[in-house]
């Protein structure tokens, strides 16, 4: 199953596992139905990819809001895929380049990867490299045309290429074109309240009166503010509970988790 | 008749065959009338620049949704005019070329044509040569201004030139003036529901019960999402199936098939 | 009368005919009245740039629908005037040339103009001169601001100039002002019933019963698109009948006719 | 009175008064009461300055339709101003340049004024030294804000200086503020049905019956457009007219003249 | 309690407390319960970064209007965190430098924070780091870019980040989409009546029977405009007060008190 | 009082007292209350920056109408200060330089500020030094930025500023959020009628009969237009007349006075 699966790493040779590893440094948890539908789905295209004579490269596009999960979702298919080249493009890295070389790397990286039989890229936060603001709009037309060409253009004879993008403005791919470049979107969500109750349980931070309370408060969130707010919560009113809590002594009390919770939703 | 003539290609000295290929390489397969019609109006237009005395420079657009096949109808008019000179200028070769780089080697092309008594020059994908993006919209109007000018410069006497424009962003080409550029425009259309039948039929992978509805679900697709759709499916739900699919010895599950259509159908 | 005037032809010394006949490479049929009479008008302000004493810079600009005829014209007139400097100042020259260079050559063009004593210029496509392009609209206000300067610029003392423009974007020149920087202005039009039916009759490529109704089917076309659809037309249905119509053995099909000219109308 | 004064010039040393000649080649003719109010008020301010102790710097605005004779106008008052220093700054002498080379051009020929005890300078064509279109609209920012600074910058101790600006785009340069900087504003009007005939009176080539419905005719026309008009009267319906009418043998005839007008008025 | 904790300061090592202390020239005094309440929760999310397992990186925007004191609780803040790097990145210290030379000393800053087990940095007025203006509106996206991306990179292990971002432009911040990247948001209001009375009391300039009414009128005023105002007021009608007032020996008269207000509220 | 006050200046160590004077060429007269309210107000912050040991900055904006009198007045504040370091920063010496090199130069006048135990600095016509022009509006956000950054920026313990800058753009100062970075903000009014009479009674130049109409005319001008209308209109009608007018020998005509008017108010 889909947790099973997250454990089977076997790191490929050559893949830079460690920038993928990066993208979810807390481990995986199983939170919820849809994110399980699309790993699975992900690693389909995954041996498509492998045993097809036709499609030489598949593109495939994971957007949803921030903090949904979606660079760890592509991460974690990036290193179950067993193949030979995955990299992780991300802004990261590329922090106050100038957008020329920012598309020369981007390049390289496809270069590279057209020498590989096997290969996958991770586009990561495809927003974040095309430095888009909603004010203007603003963005790196070089790098939007660098990409929309990269995302057609296909790998020489014996070389297959799987393109997995992340963003959380497919509203904005959509309107520079780049959306319907990609052969595949899916969307990955919030947390639903059954979703944050099934995480709430294997952190095990609650009482059992509090947890559906707490799950239902939760609804609709995304899972990295989830942790944020389980961490704030922890800490208890005036400091110095959080050691307690995490060792099972203690349990968050739920009038503070609610503090908490109205500090991180305010805007 | 129409597919008849595209396997009777006979390699034009000089021509460069091995990119206008890489424009269909799946082959071409019989996919509806339009298409037809239009192969055989753009090989009249190949016969009137060859014999024509007043008109040395004619002009035509292929535009049409993403993925109709433009690009493979070119390479094939292309190959089958069997010009001495045949070149295709996409935005492919061009990857990050500042903008007057790219109107040189545009020149460049054409002028090599002028030396050619008889040529055809495929402008691919017309909007992302521009570096075109809706937002805005921006695009490169030094390449637009170049463009223009040389869809109405004549070749020096005694030379003859076809220039094959595609697009799948006909009202922006309009807005800018080079739509009214070219001589003649020929909508290139996504497959109706009999013209996907006929692919499927080709492509042998449906149980005959099925062949209909699936035809019916395909109806106004591009045939590249088609081709996509099918490798999908031909997985199976839990992977491993291509093989014996593509061998016959078995068929699409059409539940499956629906569920993929879900996925590429979504946005 | 205006035919004879234009078989007239006495190569002015030091004029660049080559340029000038490169206009009107089909040679010049008679085509209506409006442009019998513009020739006129043109030729009469050639003569007052001969004559008179007080202005020594006459403007004139021929605007109207693309391939109505107007840099034949303009052309056809410099050749008539009989004037030691005649230049003609087209974007085919200038392609892919950043703006001051444009402008320098430009600027070129009028000085050695005024150490002639009688010169034309032919400023042709003014809109593609100022790199146009509807959205936006964007144009190079550089070149603009020159032209504006220099339609008002008096040469020295003694020397004379007439300086004739030609656009199909009669609409932009004159928000930007350069419209009223002309003294005169004529309005090149299509062609009307009457004029297509006296041109196709000197084509003699219909049968006389077809020639009417043909005519009345290119009312409002410009010159140049019913030159392209004659030759398109009289390739025949399935090729190789142009020889046969133009050496009169054959007529054009005049449902054939209809045919090419659906694909002409069509944008 | 006005044409009186007109012709005492008195050249003045140091005044480039070949330059201001340029601007009033045919000489000046009497056109209207207006006209006259005007070249009187500015002399006063030409007197202001020169006995003035406590306004070192005066500044006046000529604006009004363009070829209404305001560039004339002001020549015509620097060269009657009798001042040591007279100069003209127009768009014509500075074509292609950078705006900030046009910048240090003008900042030097107001330091060259300030050394002067007695200055004028003319700042010709305002829009056009601002490199003004209407599309946008745009302009050179960098010379608006050098006019707005030296309009406002007091020349040293014991210095006058009298700016007269002319623009035909009063409506754009009160937008940027460059109007407001002016002290004092005149309107250049078109000529009324009087002034034409005062003017056509003088010219003396008409029929004594036709000069009034001329003059009708020409209510509210520019007098650069009159000349023009009446040259291209002059040269009769067939050519070779003028000199017999110049040489007052024969007149214009009126229905020409009517021919000859609509061509002029049409855009 | 709240003030306490301002003094109990412990100067950290290799901490720049000279540019924090700049931020609260002043000293601290009491200001409301809402004040006190952030000043809590921050010094919460300080303990938070120090003892957490999960989350290395903390962020924490202060937003409000001008002068009601967030930078100087966000130095007092770093101040008390006892934590080895603090450091404050201010537009001051970057006057006139260019947009990518702001972005290496920004990133700098996270660098030698990175190398740090426990770091805070402060982004000080992050609208002036983005030289934001409301007209456009303009700001410098390559630092908006930086800024996102810093607020979401991970840390080396071990290595823990507190950012705590200023701001009086929280709608631009949120359209930017830089609000969304803190993961807290506390607003820091202006003084209600109580607040207010509760500083003047401290000043002691009133009468006792004045404090109630000028209390009343400092009502909605950030503290920094309460300081300018008490200032203003202290110098009497005719200056020469305010040594007299500071010193206890007399008191700010309520009538010259309430002018001093008009002209500092009539904008 | 105000006028006394003016007169008392003790020209200051250090200060350029001679660009200051420059403001104010004419002398200064009184012209009304406001005026005076004004002066006196600023004097106190200039006691206030002396005396003050909480707010070592304070700025102060005086904004009206063009010529209403805001940089003479800002100049006799900063003479009558007697602070030993008096710097106006103006864009007249600024001509034609990059924002950059504008920026650096505003720089060190507030570092030369710096230095000094107490400073005075004029910015004088802010709209200007920012190179704004309505039309965009444009503005230079480099100056915008630097300015916002000095006017928050503390000078160094012992050290004391007060900033005064002027405008006649206040709208524009306010929407780009320098109006708002000013402690205090007076309006400089246009004369009044009483103003304008008193103005007038001490020129002298209107018969004791002339003098109430004549300032009912002057109602709401600001006095840099009715000195030149002054002096426009003792020129007299046919000129001459202005010596016998200042030496008292004769009267302004009050319908020359009229006529004057009209010239100046058109726009
Ligand atoms: N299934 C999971 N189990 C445990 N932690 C997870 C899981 N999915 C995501 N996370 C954690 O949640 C946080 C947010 O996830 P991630 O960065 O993948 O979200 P994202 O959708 O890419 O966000 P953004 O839109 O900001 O890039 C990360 O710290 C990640 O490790
Ligand atoms: N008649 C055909 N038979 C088989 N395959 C075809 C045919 N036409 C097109 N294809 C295939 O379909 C895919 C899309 O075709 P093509 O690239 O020509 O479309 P396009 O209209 O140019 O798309 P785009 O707008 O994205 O450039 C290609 O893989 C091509 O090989
Ligand atoms: N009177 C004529 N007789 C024969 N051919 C003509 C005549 N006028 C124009 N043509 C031909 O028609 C074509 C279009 O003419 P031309 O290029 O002058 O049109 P245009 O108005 O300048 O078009 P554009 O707006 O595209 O510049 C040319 O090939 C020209 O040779
Ligand atoms: N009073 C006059 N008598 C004779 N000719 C005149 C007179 N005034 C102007 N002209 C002539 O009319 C023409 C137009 O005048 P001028 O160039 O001064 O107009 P303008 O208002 O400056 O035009 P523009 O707005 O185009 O700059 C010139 O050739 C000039 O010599
Ligand atoms: N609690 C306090 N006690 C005393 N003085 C204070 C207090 N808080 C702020 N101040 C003073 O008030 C002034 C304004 O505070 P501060 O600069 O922190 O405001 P701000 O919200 O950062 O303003 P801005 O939005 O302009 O950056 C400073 O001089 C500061 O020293
Ligand atoms: N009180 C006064 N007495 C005499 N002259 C004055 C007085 N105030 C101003 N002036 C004169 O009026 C003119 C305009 O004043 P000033 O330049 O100070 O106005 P301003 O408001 O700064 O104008 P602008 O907005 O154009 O900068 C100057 O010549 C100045 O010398
Ligand atoms: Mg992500
Ligand atoms: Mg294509
Ligand atoms: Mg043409
Ligand atoms: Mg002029
Ligand atoms: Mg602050
Ligand atoms: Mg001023």
């Amino acid at each position: 199953d889909f947790l099973n699966a997250l454990h089977e790493i076997i790191p490929a040779f050559g893949a830079s596992t460690d920038d993928l590893e990066r993208c979810r440094l807390n481990g995986m948890v199983e939170c919820g139905g849809r994110n399980k539908h699309i790993y699975e789905r992900a690693m389909l295209l995954v041996e498509q990819v492998k045993v097809s004579k036709g499609s030489p490269l598949v593109t495939c596009l994971l957007e949803g809001p921030s903090g949904s999960g979606k660079s760890a979702l592509a991460a974690t298919v990036g290193i179950d895929s067993d193949f030979p080249y995955v990299k992780i493009v991300s802004a990261e890295a590329m922090i106050g380049l100038h957008e020329s070389t920012k598309c020369a790397q981007i390049v390289k990286v496809f270069e590279d990867a057209y020498k590989s039989p096997l290969s996958i890229i991770i586009l990561d936060d495809i927003e974040r490299l095309l430095e888009y603001v909603a004010i203007g709009p603003r963005f790196s037309n070089l790098v939007s045309q660098t990409l929309m060409v990269l995302l057609k253009r296909l790998p020489a004879k014996g070389k297959k290429l799987l393109v997995i993008g992340t963003t959380s403005e497919v509203g904005f791919l959509d309107s520079v074109g780049i959306c319907g470049a990609f052969s595949v979107t899916y969307h990955v969500p919030t947390l639903k309240t059954d979703d944050a109750k099934k995480v709430l349980t294997q952190l095990n931070v609650f009482d059992d009166d509090d947890i559906d309370v707490a799950a239902e408060a939760l609804n609709d969130m995304p899972i990295k503010k989830l942790y944020m707010l389980i961490e704030m919560a922890a800490q208890g009113e005036r400091g110095g509970d959080s050691e307690a809590i995490y060792s099972g002594k203690e349990k968050i009390k739920i009038s503070h988790f609610y503090d908490c919770l109205q500090d991180i939703v305010r805007y």
